[in-house]
């Protein structure tokens, strides 16, 4: 055992695999900190790989460990991951894409981290949520992220339903993702169940090349062709007030 | 009038005056994109100056225009800060701290903008909002952005109690600013008015060294001397479920 205190950096992820913004991406801070680490904790083995290369690291990348942590992590496992942590050493925690403990259970690991007296820093980075409330023009002074919706057309017609009230009633902006397989369908409810003048804004593939961004009263989506989403990485946001 | 289609950059800006966050701040894609505006809007001139400051412009910092936009910008004057995209320049948008449009009013320009068919491009930066999340352990995969509480004790320990329902039935983090010189009054009410196991973060001066994150339930909160955060910037976070 050293009394050198562990840390525990939080590092963002590109959004897209293409790697298209990393250049948006690398700055001097975060550079110096991976050149620091011991190792990475990952949601996924091919995220954390996907992360390093895009650095120089202390040690090769074959010998750079990856310890796997994400939603099926049992808590009891916490201890066993932050363990190199306790002996001194720094690592890095990334998410699959974006920033890490937004939209993914990172949390408990920061949670325990703290609790262990660990220094935890964040870096920031790119976040759909963020992107996607900046380009909406929709109310960024109060919003809220929902989420996954549920994957039953009826149940998440319903959740469609409470988020738009809770726009209308807080005077806030609701946000959801979905599975990108979903999109169309997704769309579909949205202009089925929504009031004909909430706004709706669907951001597409951002930070690529392909980056699309549509934000319209659900009366004017009626005539997008919606098969052309179909797939591409989304995230979705509904404003009662702002657009009528 | 030509046919070249202006651009509006969304920047980010340092959290703080002191500077002391610029070095994770500078992208090779912010720094190429500052290089190309004509112009920059934003929420007052020193914190126009104070982006412009660090970076190589196009025009001499004295010849670069500084159109002001912030919440007390009547709707109508919106054609006017847009007018010199119209004809096809490209201008960046600033806030005085963080991301533009989130937490302010810049969405109005956004929407003006893209009903102009300008092409809008968001870059990333800090955002005390995600900083905090991430460090806060609280949960990240449903949250809510609030704005500043009232300012009236008896309506802020009200809006309090609001809140804590929400994060309680909703299962959401509830995030929430205040002006720094009401700090130490806030977080007398949160511990007032809360359940005590119900979490409570509050994030002070982040990216800055004297960074402080403190995130303990509400009976936990009853020993800490509140003054010494008097007058510094912060950001708060409500958890009902989190730390039971």
């Amino acid at each position: 055992m050293t009394d050198k205190k562990g840390k525990l950096f939080l590092f963002p992820h590109t959004l897209t695999k293409k790697g298209a913004d990393k250049d948006a991406f690398l700055t001097p801070a975060l550079i110096e900190a991976v050149g620091e680490i011991d190792g990475i904790i990952a949601e996924s083995m091919t995220g954390g790989l996907s992360f390093m290369k895009m650095f120089q690291t202390k040690k090769a990348p074959h010998n750079m460990p990856i310890c796997l942590f994400n939603k099926k992590t049992p808590d009891e496992d916490i201890n066993f991951v932050l363990e190199p942590l306790l002996k001194g050493e720094t690592w890095g925690f990334v998410a699959d894409a974006g920033l890490p403990c937004v939209a993914d259970p990172g949390a408990k690991l920061v949670r325990k981290a703290s609790l262990k007296k660990l220094e935890v820093k964040a870096f920031y980075g790119p976040s759909s949520i963020f992107l996607s409330l900046m380009l909406s023009g929709f109310n960024g002074q109060n919003f809220a992220f929902n989420g996954y919706l549920a994957s039953n057309k009826e149940n998440m017609e319903k959740e469609l339903r409470v988020l738009e009230n809770r726009s209308k009633n807080f005077k806030s902006t609701q946000i959801f993702i979905e599975a990108p397989y979903r999109n169309t369908a997704l769309l579909e409810s949205c202009i089925k169940v929504l009031d004909k003048k909430t706004a709706l804004c669907m951001a597409c593939d951002l930070t690529t090349p392909e980056e699309v961004v549509i934000s319209k009263k659900v009366c004017e989506w009626e005539g997008i062709d919606l098969s052309e989403f179909h797939k591409r990485p989304a995230i979705f946001l509904i404003d009662y007030h702002s657009f009528r």
